[in-house]
This record gives structure tokens, sequence and C-alpha cells, in this order.
């Protein structure tokens, strides 16, 4: 499956800059690079140099000098993906880019596929499968909590969790698949004691891992908040405060939002994804009922819901924060299982009398004038409040990988099934097959048992080229 | 003026990628990373390690991982800047770019400004000011003639061609001011034949250099051709047909384009930047009117121009070929300094008895049929002809930055006075003076004369940040 052809590619970004990277990998890369290139120290070669050192000169075919360069050597196995590596850092133009790959692609390499450098780097054992997953998840890391999990990923994480643990399953499989060949003489190799607390703490870390993976996966794509509430209470205004632009369409007619409108900001190194939903009111308006119904949606779907209510109704009559209240506890009741933030908008039509009276009636509300920007930060940092990032900074594995999340529940799935015939007592022939299926699933995560090749496929395709 | 302090700035493009790198110049480059990188051997740290090595390790800050990295050490002199130099390769996302400088920020460099590595190693002596000037040159260039002439300024092309006539004159002028000072006794230090045959050099070199530069100028921005021709001939057509693409508006209405339409394409490497006009005749249109002379005005700064006539015109009467012919005189007429091609489109419309009539009134003329894309590559062909890129091939060295071309001017008329002197056998006190005013010019183009600090700053200015 390694193939060993020499690959190339631009490493950096397209485009215009000072320098651009273009990266070779491959037996070959060395030598295909020491033909065109000519060290500014006259006999100089690249090809009898020592790994990790730079060297300065020009690419030069027929003569001709495409430009100055700095070539940097890896030699295998000590590069990015065990193979010989080297890097040409040349001017950053589009140019010299093109004629510079034209070049290496006339004499001997082949343009990469995407991620095939680090592809070639799990294939040669440089990083485990899930360690190869996480190096495209830093690159697109927006914030500092989905970096940090990408980079903890991309040290091992999930790997070092199940490492140990599938080495001591795999163990006992054996020894269990001894006794079966041995079955008619009714011994027993494996400890059954040690066998089930071996069960029981694969299963205590299959739960926890599986558990980490919607907290995990908020974290990475940023965590749902549907801001919901009647029509006109200025949840667009919230939104465009929030975000310091005018995203969302602001008026004074009720209802102007049909459109779940959705953007993202970051506090605190964790990224929200904030979602405006149209108005929730009685309406006869097909197109706005159909707005309304999707705020309900996203609300479901949210991890987080602002319930924003308008301060301005209040007035001075008491039965109107009482509405209110009930207001907030008819939402409340709908969305049982969520997080909610209760916000009062629009506090600077209220006096204060009127706003103790509101706080005394609703609990933990937060008070805010979206339009004047007050109380803005104080909703923030009650935001950052509700997300437990404590798992976060204590360096927990958190799962962000739908294919590790799916693994994760089928070696669970098989490892309960052999839990069960341990309580039953059933022979053990039976649930050997159930060891294995959970030995292949947890193999699946860190490439340890053989991988599809069109799994492998399809994971290295979201990769870019050149990495 | 130079500075000391350490700069740190992004040096790829900006934006996703496999790898970024990230440079720092100054005195302490190398301390202030060393504190935060973590090999990832144990103990080993960058501070002692050898010029032109690379580093893995992760950058660190508050035992937080801000990403894995490769770490290149380049120690002074033996650096781009002339300084201690690092380059930090790190993963491609924005984020870690921005995190890993706003790091560096806070712990002593300062962002650096545009093109101010490149600054740094003029100041530092690493290369001249012409040269310093041609590496934004070599990144901005999009065709092989423009890359070629940009590399060969950056290689030292005027340099070479000026600093050894420079040194001669400048021993010449320090003899003559020696004599100044003597001038009572009437000694002569100043060999006189020698010297007039320096002048006379120097003059021959500077003529040649100055020449080169309207050649030079129109590689670099590409070679302006001017379409122009009656209206309706389908000076459009032919436009759209040589860019490949629908830029101009066609209509079967003549006088469809009024204003100047431009685009470049690269043919053999050479850059032409083609300019579709306004058809030419007679007209009351006030529009049309600006137009055609617009048209006039564009082929009298085109470097070449392309006059297309209407083959269909011909039928089968030889009065209108002449008229044809006629019509091609008065152009040529017109523009008598000018490289010009007649070209008969629309041939699709001839019969051979046609054609060869035509051919034989107007001669080297170039048949093409926009529409049908026949006649097109000969074209092109006719047009590379046209260009004299012997220059280019023979490594002869080209001016084609406008500083230069004004610094050579004034050198020029300098070192003509110096020759009007000797001619005149005027006292030498007199054209002392304007051999120091043709030294000063000269420096200037190298950077040996003290360059003024604003120029510096806006030669500088056009470059990227980061380089």
């Amino acid at each position: 499956m390694i193939k060993n052809d020499t690959i190339i590619a631009l490493a950096t970004p397209s485009g215009v800059g000072a320098i651009s990277v273009i990266r070779l990998s491959g037996e070959n890369a060395i030598d295909i690079v020491a033909t065109f290139f000519k060290s500014i120290k006259k006999g100089k070669t690249i090809k009898n140099q020592k790994s990790h050192t730079i060297h300065l000169g020009h690419i030069v075919n027929n003569g001709l000098i495409l430009d100055e360069v700095l070539v940097s050597i890896f030699k295998n196995p000590r590069s990015y993906t065990g193979e010989n590596v080297v890097e040409i850092s040349c001017h950053g133009s589009s140019f010299i880019q093109q004629e510079i790959i034209q070049l290496f692609l006339q004499n001997g390499c082949r343009m990469a596929d995407n991620g095939e450098f680090t592809m070639r780097a799990f294939l040669n054992g440089k990083m485990d499968l899930s360690q190869a997953e996480a190096v495209a998840d830093v690159i697109a890391s927006n914030s500092a909590a989905s970096h940090q999990m990408a980079i903890q990923q991309m040290r091992g994480g999930i790997t070092n969790e199940l490492k140990e643990l599938r080495a001591q399953l795999l163990d006992f499989a054996a020894l269990i698949e001894l006794e079966l060949d041995f079955s008619g003489e009714d011994v027993e190799f494996a400890d059954r004691t040690k066998f089930k607390e071996l069960v029981a703490k694969i299963t205590f870390v299959l739960k926890r891992l599986i558990d980490s993976f919607s907290f995990g996966n908020a974290m990475k794509n940023g965590i749902p908040v549907a801001i919901i509430g009647e029509p006109n209470v200025g949840k667009s205004t919230l939104l465009n405060t929030l975000l310091n632009e005018d995203k969302a369409i602001v008026s004074e007619i009720a209802g102007t939002t049909r459109d779940a409108i959705e953007d993202e900001i970051i506090i605190d190194g964790v990224a929200f994804r904030f979602i405006d939903t149209a108005g929730i009111r009685e309406t006869k308006d097909i197109i706005e009922s159909i707005g309304i119904k999707k705020a309900y949606e996203k609300a479901d779907n949210a991890q987080l819901i602002i319930l924003l209510i308008d301060a301005g109704k209040v007035g001075s009559s008491l039965s109107s924060v009482s509405r209110l209240a009930t207001e907030v506890e008819i939402i409340k009741n709908r969305f049982p299982n969520k997080r909610l933030l209760v916000i009062a908008n629009k506090i600077d039509k209220l006096s204060l009398d009127e706003t103790v009276t509101l706080q005394a009636e609703i609990e933990n509300l937060i008070l805010v004038s979206a339009k004047n920007k007050t109380g803005i930060e104080t909703l923030k940092q009650e935001l950052t409040s509700l997300v437990n990032i404590g798992a976060l900074s204590n360096n927990e594995t958190i799962v962000t990988n739908s294919r590790h999340f799916e693994a994760l529940n089928n070696a669970l799935k098989a490892i309960s099934s052999v839990q069960e015939g341990i309580n039953l007592e059933i022979s053990t022939d039976l649930f050997s097959i159930d060891i294995r299926e959970c030995l292949r699933h947890l193999g699946a995560i860190t490439g340890d048992y053989d991988v599809d090749k069109d799994i492998l496929g399809h994971i290295f395709s979201n990769f870019c080229i050149g990495k």
C-alpha cells in the first residue's frame, strides 16, 4: 500500500508573500532536488549533507536561474513523513512556485494528493491514525479551545487512553482463545477476576470518552446558542451587538427576521455560534409561521438558549411583570434539559423600581440594553461560566472526531456484550467474538487494526494538498 | 540608522495552508525564541546550536502548547538580514500564526515594517540597494521575461556594470581634487588621456543602460500593443480571441467599443498588454469622437500597433483593395516610428483569388479570422518575433526600475558636462563638481552613496510585510 514515488506540493498558502515553501517527500527527493540545486559554495552538493541542515543556492534549469532558495534537508526516518524530505523555501510569487513545481514534476516527481504527506507519516509509523487526523483539526481550529483539543489529540491523547487497555484486552483474548483450543479439558488460562476488572475499566473509559463528544464537538464547531423570544424584543439587535457588526436586519417592525441567522464569536477562547431566530408569537403569516417552527427547532438543537424578554413592556403594572414571568416559565418547561439564560433587554426604558420588581419576579435575570451595549460583558461572562471548560484545563482527553465517536460506541456495544456474557456465565467461545469486535473498533481509532483503504482515502481527502 | 531591535512577521502568505513560516530577525531573535521553544529532546536548547540547522519541538507558553514547530536557526552574519534570524515553521492556521506572533510581540519583538527584513539586509551590507529593490520585483514578476530580468538584477546586474567604472571615476576625482590643492603649481596628477577614455566609456555604458529601459519597462509591465482600425473590423473580437475570454463587448453595431479596453496575455514568456480601441472613422457622436481621440493616443503610447483591416470589404473589385492599401499607408505614415503589424480579419469571407490580390497589394499582411480563431498562432509568432528578446537571452543588464532610470539620466547629464569641460579645456575645478555629481547619481543606484532616509522608506514601503 505504501507508495515509494516522490511527491511534491506547495506547503504554504497560495498567493503572494515574502516566501513560499515547496515540499518533496520520497526516496529520491534529495537526489531529484540535488540535480537542479546549485549551492552558492562551488562544488557543494546537497546529496551528502546531514539531516536537519539548510543550504543556500539557486534552482537552475538549463543554465537559467529560476530562483535563489533555501533548501532544508530531512533524512529518512527523521522527517515528517518518515521518508527523505526536502523543503524548498523560495520567493513567494505564484510564477516561481509554478516554475519550480513544474520543473520537478517533469523530473521524477508526482503531484501529492490531499493529505498525502500526513498519510505517508501514518503509513510509515510516524504517528497513529488519530494523531494524523488531528493535524487537519490543528490547521482548521480557530479558537483557543478547539486548538487545544486538536493539539492534545495530535500529541496522542486518545491513543494514550486506549493503548494500554487495548493491549491488556488483547492478552486476555489470546488466553481465552487458547482455552478454546483446550475446550475439552476445562482449563482456565485467563484469570476471570482480573478479566472482569479490565472489562469494567474499559467500559468506564469508553463511556467517559463517549460522553466528552457532545462537549468536544460543540467546542470544535462552536457551541450553538439559540436566541429566542417574542417578536421585537431585540433578538437581532442583540446578535449584532454580540457580533459587533450589522449581520441581521433590524427594524421597528415585529417579525423582521424570518430565516435563522447564524454567526460565531469567540469569548475567552471558546467559540459560540449564535442563532438569531424569528420572534415567537401567534401569527397567520405562513412564512412567519415556518420561521417560528424553525426557531423552536433551532432551540431544540442548541446547547444553550438565550431567552430574551422585553423589559420595556413592564411599565408600572405588576400584572405585566408576572405575565413576563409566566412567559419565562412556559419556555423553561418547554426545554427542561437545556441550559437557559433569561435576559431582559431594553432596560434603558426601566426605572430603578421597575428593575427591582422585575429581578424579584424572575430569578437569575440578566439585564441588558442591546442598543446601548450595556450588560453585554456580564452576558458574555455568564455564557462562558455555563461552559464547563474544566475538562479542557485539566488536559483530559476530549473526543471531537465523529469517526472516533462511532468507533467508541461500537467498542462499547461489544464490550457490553462481553460483560453480559460474563454475567450470564455463558461459554467462552460465545463472547470471544465480542472481544475481537471490541479490539477491532478500538484499533480502528488509532489505525492499529488494518484500516480499510477507502476509509483512509476518505480521512485524508479532507486535508489540504501539501500536508 | 540601523535599528537593533528584534522584528517579527509572517513570511508566508496569510490564509490556511499546510504550514506557515514566521520570521524573526535581530540580535535577540534566537534567545527570544529559545525561551518559549521546548525541544523534543529533553534539555536541548536552540541557544547553542549551529547556524543553518533545524530543530523539532513545541512553542510552549505557560505550560500550554501552542504548536509543534520546526525552528530554523541562521546566525549573524550568515542570514538574509545579516542578523540572527529564526524561522518558525508552524501549522498553517491563522489562529496559530496569531498566537505565536502575539506571544513574541509580548516578549521583546516588534512587528516588522513592510520590507524591513530586506532593508536590514541592505543596511547590513548583505546586498546593495538595486539588489534589494529587485527582491520585490522577483516576487511580483508574473512572466518568464520579467522574472528573469528581476533575478538578474537581484544577482547584481546593474551593480556589476557600474561598480568598476564608478571606482575608476572616484580615483580620478581624488587625483583631480588633489590638483586643485596644488592649483598654483600647475601640476597634473590625473592622466588626461586615460581620463578621457574613462569618460567616454562611462557615457557609452550609461547610454546603453538608459536605452534598455523602455524595453525593460515594457517587459516588466507588459508590452503595450494597441489594436486599431475602422469600426466593425473586429478589434474586440480579436482581443477576446487573444485573451480566450469575453472581455470586450462585441456586437454587429459599429462603434460598440468606446473606452479603451486592456488586458494582458503571456506569449512565449513575454507579457503583452493588448489595448482595444474605438474604431477610427469620421463621426458626429461626441462620445465616439472622444473614443477615437483616445485610440490615437493609445497607439502613440504603445510599443506595437496592430492595424486591423476588414478583408470582407474586398469583394471582387480591385478598387476596394487599393482603397484598403491606401488606408494602411495613411496609418503607417501617421506612426512612422512604431512597429506595425497589418492584419486582415474576416478572411473566412474571402475567396482564394481575393486573398492573393490582397496579399499582393499590402506587404507582410497577416491573415486572420478572429471569429473562427484561424491565423491566431501566426499572429502570436509575429508578435514575439517583433520583441527583441536577444538582450534577455544574452543576459545583458536591462534597466526596469524608474528610480534607476532617473539616476542614470542624471549621471549621464553630469558626465556629459564633464566631457564638455574636457573638450573646452576649461579649468579642472569647474568640472570637478560635475564628476562628484555623476558619482553621487551612480552611487544612488546601488546605495553606496548615503541615500536619503525618505527615499529608503519609500523604496521599502512597496514591499510586503515579512520580506
